[in-house]
């Protein structure tokens, strides 16, 4: 497997410059840390920090600045950064009203997460935390007890970022994101599967006319393997999915996330979100946010999927529409 | 070869539905035609239009919207669009200042829009054009008497939009235009080939230590072919090729794009701009705006572009920087 790439044990801490040198007007890098901040300047508000383990592009570095993201903390791929890492992360998005993690639900990012905000509560920073749980492929897996966090975590950084803009005290933020993560829900499915920097072939093999619904953001198995199905078969399946467990409840409009894994060209993507189109709307379900490209990879993996937020609360679809200055969104 | 699709010969048209269905904000799909314009308000400025064959998503669709192009034509996959649709395209973006045609160098493209332009001048619609051949890699290709047009055409898509939105005249533009495109130069390299909608394998087939150095946004031949070396080498071949043809001036500042192919993750692309960042470093060349992303494809191959344009007119670069409101941008 041919990558554009040095010596792969430098492939996070390479990547993170280059971002940062691109980008040197909206980010910077905190040296000696594999930390994104953002630049813009600080204004006394509750700092909002994410990461993970890298490979996931352009999450979560691509979402730091004005309006959502305050930092970033990139762990090895597909690893979980370390609790000394993201202690360093909540300090730098301190700005005297506490720090606000998202936390992708996997068990080292949970653990490292919590380890880090006890750290930083010890040096007086307040930190609350939510954890995103939106895949509802399986439950358990790989690196998970319960289910996982994949790319609807996008859209809570989007909206967790515009409630800290706005100045909202941390115990204030808690209680909207307690709020918003149970009507979040995505599904993806796989072509083929992610190649680490390291690795000479792909973390797992499907056959040349195979696909895998539910496939997770490391390469963790999904629930069913199948022929692949035109575009339309493979919209329904995730659309159905998802509004089963909505319990197909139309009473409240809709945002939508097509998100490409890494290797699915946008030509695949639209016509994809075309389908999903055809689908809300023959289900009379008012769409009132779409977005459509790669936001949560899984390095090179070829795949898509679809997120669902049910806009149960006003403020959700103001804050997905409220502009903010970041690399990604 | 997986793709996420219906009837392959129905993919422009459906791609063209989902994004105009994802982005109804921002643009709107012109009925019967394959044809992506703006939904901002008309205000008499000259219109600009591009466009070519599908496969390059986000180009050229994704930057249409205030500030960028009036309208986009998009031809089959890797075809170029008819006479008619390109004349509908600029009969859409006219306001009454006339239109400009911003035209990648292929045979085909320069044909089919020149004769639109000499239909929309019967019709009473002043228009101008430029060509952009920014691809120093090869003189004449398969589709090309000359060098091809490639990513940079992005960044003149960028700048021409400025000048109209500033209310330049027609005249005023194409005086700009015929100064900028000499100051704009791309070469890429493929990691592999791309796969046409209708086909069962790659456009092209390279070892799996092997890349190719200049091939083109349809798969037309590059310079040279040789085992992958690493990122740093990488940069260094295309570097070095562009300062070369720029005769190493280093009197005025430069503005970067890197653009990835289709199917390169960005993790590799920020290795490869970091590598680029040091060279220029190196060579004492100051670099004033860089852009790192999917700009202009070629469906699902994997490789990347570094495009330098030098910043001989300061206009340029407040250009570059002035927002838009486009789906890619």
């Amino acid at each position: 497997m041919k990558k554009i790439m040095n010596d792969p044990t430098q492939i996070v801490d390479e990547m993170l410059d280059g971002l940062a040198y691109a980008y040197d007007d909206i980010v910077t890098r905190i040296d000696g840390f594999d930390i994104i901040q953002r630049t813009a300047k600080k204004t006394g508000k509750v700092g909002v920090v994410s990461g993970g383990g890298s490979g996931h592009e352009p999450a979560h570095a691509g979402f730091v600045g004005k309006g959502m993201l305050s930092a970033a903390v990139a762990g090895a791929v597909f690893t979980s950064p370390t609790p000394n890492q993201v202690l360093e992360g909540i300090k730098a998005a301190d700005e005297g009203a506490g720090v606000f993690l998202v936390i992708k639900n996997y068990s080292g990012d949970v653990m490292n997460f919590e380890m880090a905000m006890e750290m930083a509560e010890l040096e007086d920073i307040e930190v609350a935390s939510i954890i995103v749980d939106d895949d509802i492929a399986v439950e358990d897996s790989t690196y998970t007890q319960g289910r996982r966090g994949v790319a609807g975590t996008v859209l809570v950084h989007k909206i967790i970022g515009y409630y800290a803009g706005e100045g909202k005290t941390l115990q204030e933020i808690k209680e909207k994101a307690d709020k918003l993560i149970p009507n979040i829900h995505t599904v993806g499915l796989a072509l083929s599967g992610a190649t680490l920097p390291e690795a000479k072939k792909p973390s797992f093999e499907l056959a040349d006319d195979e696909i895998e619904y539910g496939v997770g953001i490391h390469s963790e198995p999904g629930y069913r393997r199948e022929k692949i199905q035109n575009a339309a078969g493979l919209a329904k399946e995730l659309v159905t999915k998802i509004l089963d467990e909505f319990d197909n409840d139309t009473s409240a409009p809709y945002a939508i996330l097509i998100n490409g894994m890494g290797a699915t060209p946008l030509m695949e993507q639209f016509v994809f979100t075309n389908e999903v189109g055809k689908l809300l709307a023959e289900q009379h379900i008012s769409v009132k946010f779409k977005k459509v490209g790669d936001y949560m990879t899984s390095i090179d993996m070829a795949g898509i999927s679809l997120t669902l937020v049910k806009l149960q609360d006003e403020d959700w679809l103001t804050a997905l529409n409220t502009s903010v200055d970041t690399i990604a969104w």
